[in-house]
């Protein structure tokens, strides 16, 4: 089963055109990722808080299919696209009751947080995101 | 000669991690096609309040080369890669005084404001797109 | 029984200094308006989509009483504090498991879409302030 | 004479009732103070990365006295209306070309980062204030 997550798009996501605005859908996405990560038992809080390492986002982008806008109930529903060394993939679909609006590609890479150099995918990542693979 | 934007990193572009937060480089670019468009003559609040076109984004995407922090000065570059029928490219390469740190990608179409079936490129828009690329 | 909304801090409302960055307190407290405005039938997009009336904001504060960060749970209390002819006041405080972490209070006006001019409490509104007196 | 600053209303700053998004008038503020603290010599940066003070906000507030919307050129006049202690008061007018449209307060006190615990303002802090004032 991939990880849904349900939201209600905000009147401060939305701009003076009536619809969501482009950049807003990568916080959708990342309010799906951010409980994604809870449901696998890792906070975004506790890895900066905490750990030696970091998950920043190398590559990100987005296709928009039809227009969202304030109030409209959407769900992100989350895959893991990919699982390597010291990366990872993450593809969202955004969706309405009535349609498929938007999808999300996120690539990332774990690195040490001082040096900021690559390092394998730490234990905690790996075996969440391969569970979420199933 | 390419449009160029400078601005500086704000503390509420970046997050608990000390760096610029992922789609707030949208932010960037958008800001900078913002003045773009007015050095071209086509304001955003002019094409929202007074014309009957849209140019939404169908496609946006980012490659993040080297995190941005708070007070960074940013110069984003926009060239205009490709001009449609019904649609455009623009790309954005954002740089601080050393090093490239980022690009961005995006891909509108011109649509009917109240249908939001594609129409061809308006005139002033097509002709603010063609100076751009000498 | 006032009304109550649960959210967690998302990365992207804290800042490099590592905690919520100081507007995001009145996103906080509007999505709470927001819930708050459905749970007594009225949408903010039926209202700016098919009404004659916006609620615009007249005033707003708000006093930081201790620091939240990425993936605080926060529960927002709104308590409507005055309803008046043309306007209304709402209070907000904001709080952890463990303590009261802030309060904000919004001021309204009902005003006219087109002219902007003040205008009585529309009934819907009205009807759904009281009921959440008691 | 007191430190101006000038700043274009961006999109993704307006929501789909057409204005200001009402937090957006803290970030209007904030990118003010900013380039006021630049002014006098210090960087948000270098505080937070390389002092041992925050200045943290124990209370904003605003009124909104005229709608801003897209592409408004506004113009922010920050003043020091107190230089207490451990406290400090700012004050800022927000106008377009043709009238005042909002006024921002906000009160920071200085505190050690790790302890947060109020601390006198430090000099560099004070000087900078001070100079303001004249």
């Amino acid at each position: 089963m991939p990880f849904e997550y349900k939201t209600r798009v905000r009147l401060h996501q939305t701009d003076a055109a009536g619809i969501l605005f482009y950049s807003k859908i990568f916080e959708l996405a990342f309010d799906a990722y951010t409980e994604f990560l809870h449901a696998h038992g890792v906070g975004v809080g506790y890895i900066i808080n905490t750990t030696e390492y970091r998950m920043p986002f190398v590559h990100a982008e987005a296709d928009y299919l039809a227009p969202l806008t304030v109030d409209d109930l959407v769900t992100v529903v989350i895959r893991v696209e990919k699982i390597g060394e010291t990366s990872f993939v993450l593809k969202y679909d955004l969706s309405t009751a009535s349609q498929l609006v938007g999808r999300v590609k996120t690539v990332h890479v774990t690195v040490n947080k001082e040096t900021g150099q690559k390092i394998p995918l730490p234990d905690a990542i790996r075996r969440g995101l391969q569970s979420a693979l199933h």
